[in-house]
């Protein structure tokens, strides 16, 4: 059974909310998945970085609230498998790497495949948002979207600057 | 049981090594679901752009074999949890979507997921291969990396042109 039930989508619309839908239930399921991706962290601005993102994520899910309530519909998720994959293979692989600098490349580098599914998510609704001439509801998922831009970016200012070369060294001890 | 099986990664070198190949297994799923994807659009642009995408993608399988020849290391696969989500999710999306544009449009989202996950995937290795002083194999990762980013390009330009708004007349019918 597909993302819609039985029912086929017919037009835009329907495409709309069933990718609402989904990103609702992302950002849900990465809330707990940030928090315990912090607390496996170690250097101070990676810590900080994931923290700052977990509150965003909670305004990102308060967003969606208002995207629904501004569609008239009940804000709903339906269970996103593409980000049930992401975080267990996050999970999967912080899990077995060393703690400190390694794992913390490793947290940016899983980090960074959930800030890109949402890129490509947001980029999307934004889109069909405006192909439905939704402009406030554009400009509420064009909001989030440049702050999951920004946060690709700080991961990966933390991965150059520090992260990566450090842990590189650990190969040559 | 983590991808690096039962073994810690304890340096960059095995991060670099996993993640490898958690792309070849995902690049080799990814050919017949593209296949399956082209066969289920309509639009003639679209099927161009995903054909020539099948043709890259075993391209990039290709550059792949070669780092790992580089590295002096067997191109093998390991199970790739997200892609795996993704590709299911893209199935149950464009099965329930109506047959042309309205499937088209959701082709090219489910597409531009696949397409993200390996823009974060290819920058996240040769930032790797960068930090590991392994400029030849960074560079064929960046080959790589910039036609991903192409035809994340490409299939926004073919939604924002004709795509979405044909799609969301269709809810006005």
């Amino acid at each position: 059974m597909g993302i819609f039930g039985t029912k086929e989508a017919t037009g835009l619309r329907e495409l709309f909310i069933a990718g609402l839908k989904d990103i609702y239930w992302a950002e849900e399921a990465l809330v707990p998945a940030l928090q315990e991706m912090q607390e496996k962290a170690t250097e101070e601005e990676l810590r900080t970085a994931i923290e700052e993102h977990v509150v965003e994520t909670k305004n990102h899910i308060a967003r969606l609230d208002e995207v629904f309530a501004k569609i008239g519909e009940k804000p709903e998720g339906k269970k996103c498998k593409a980000m049930e994959g992401i975080l267990a293979e996050a999970e999967a692989v912080t899990d077995t790497a060393a703690e400190g600098v390694v794992r913390d490349a490793a947290i940016i580098a899983c980090s960074q495949k959930v800030e890109h599914y949402e890129i490509a998510s947001y980029g999307t609704l934004a889109a069909y948002a405006r192909a439905l001439g939704e402009q406030e509801i554009r400009k509420l998922l064009e909001e989030t979207l440049a702050e999951e831009k920004e946060t690709d970016q700080i991961l990966t200012d933390i991965a150059e600057s520090v992260i990566n070369n450090e842990a590189a060294h650990k190969d040559l001890k």
